[in-house]
């Protein structure tokens, strides 16, 4: 069977978590505590990061391209959008999460508030704490102008680039530091990727030692 | 004209101008000092970052994203292989040195002596420098590690990955952090990319105040 080699809260296994799990495409999930550097682990992706995919004998390493190629083997449903154009804005979005959004909000809060404690390197760093609650508000703002003339992220239709930024806030909210009530938009837009079936795994995920915020698994949060 | 807005020394957009070149599509080349913010630039892409392509009326941003974009609208020559497993191994590594090389070695390096003079952001942290300095070998043996099995590095024919890893390099090159001796097959490999006419433009760039290292230029360096 396939396996991906995932952590519950990165937000990169997410993001191919959903794209498996909307192309149908049946996996078991085993944790990884990556951090931990395993000569097993480190030989599947000598990157030392999660996600890996397994498929046959086969490592993929990278969500990017993990997804990608998921995308090509597996069309349906289409995750990137028929024209080049439209599919570049996808990819240009899911770079803008993946990259732009992880190091300003995501590595500031996920990581300072959860992933220091699990890797024991010390405490929350008070100062990256709250340059990340700032930058996640440019953020939301920025996704609210988006879905103001957009259904989708990307466009009219749903793409990786949900799932991309889905990843990120669903972790986000895991701690509860996501504030819904800054963007009628961007919540509406949030129900509807929460409500897919593709997404029950990650409303289920829990990590000991942190509890899962209230409104986490809420479909009507 | 297409247009592409740049930093000499951002091996990001250097992929970008290798792809470009290679395709044979003309851009004029407009040198943007992204740091600096400016209203138009952040109009054209609110990420701030450099490359921006403007081919037509249309923008596009992120570097992965636009060289997809090229490859879908201009195949020949391919630059990502045929079979969609292939493929996935030319993605992960132009995610292996734009993400893992990027951070470990060229912010470290690059990012320390050029560009905190550039943007006046103080004199390098020497620790990191040093953690640059050591962490290029294990990326250089990991690429050698590569090349002993492969003609080139994601495969048989030249790919993104190639041109990925040689933005970086050359750029590193230009201050001279590459030892080039440290692997007969990275030397190569490098001779090979260094001597395409679509990396003549790379060659000739000049950053006022950092003159390139002796052997920059020299197809036998």
């Amino acid at each position: 069977m396939n396996r991906l080699y995932h952590f519950p809260l990165s937000p990169f296994c997410r993001k191919v978590r959903l794209t498996l799990a909307e192309k149908k495409i049946e996996v078991e999930l085993v944790e990884e505590r990556y951090w931990e550097e395993s000569q097993d682990f480190m030989r599947r992706n000598p990157a030392g990061k999660v996600p890996v995919l397994r498929m046959g004998s086969r490592f993929m390493a990278d969500s990017a391209a993990i997804c990608e190629y998921l995308e090509e083997t597996q069309p349906s449903p289409p995750l990137l959008p028929g024209s080049a154009e439209k599919r570049h804005e996808a990819r240009r979005l899911v770079a803008w999460f993946d990259d732009k959004f992880y190091r300003e909000v995501t590595v500031k809060l996920l990581g300072e508030r959860v992933f220091r404690k699990l890797m024991g390197t010390g405490y929350p760093d008070s100062t990256l704490v709250k340059e990340g609650a700032k930058a996640i508000k440019f953020h939301l703002d920025y996704m609210a102008w988006l879905l103001e003339q957009r259904r989708w992220l990307a466009g009219d239709s749903m793409t990786l680039a949900d799932f991309a930024a889905a990843g990120h806030l669903s972790c986000l909210d895991y701690i509860s530091d996501v504030d819904w009530d800054r963007s009628e938009a961007v919540k509406d837009w949030y129900a509807k990727v929460k409500s897919r079936p593709a997404f029950r795994s990650i409303l289920a995920d829990q990590v000991p030692g942190f509890p899962p915020s209230r409104q986490y698994a809420d479909l009507d949060f």
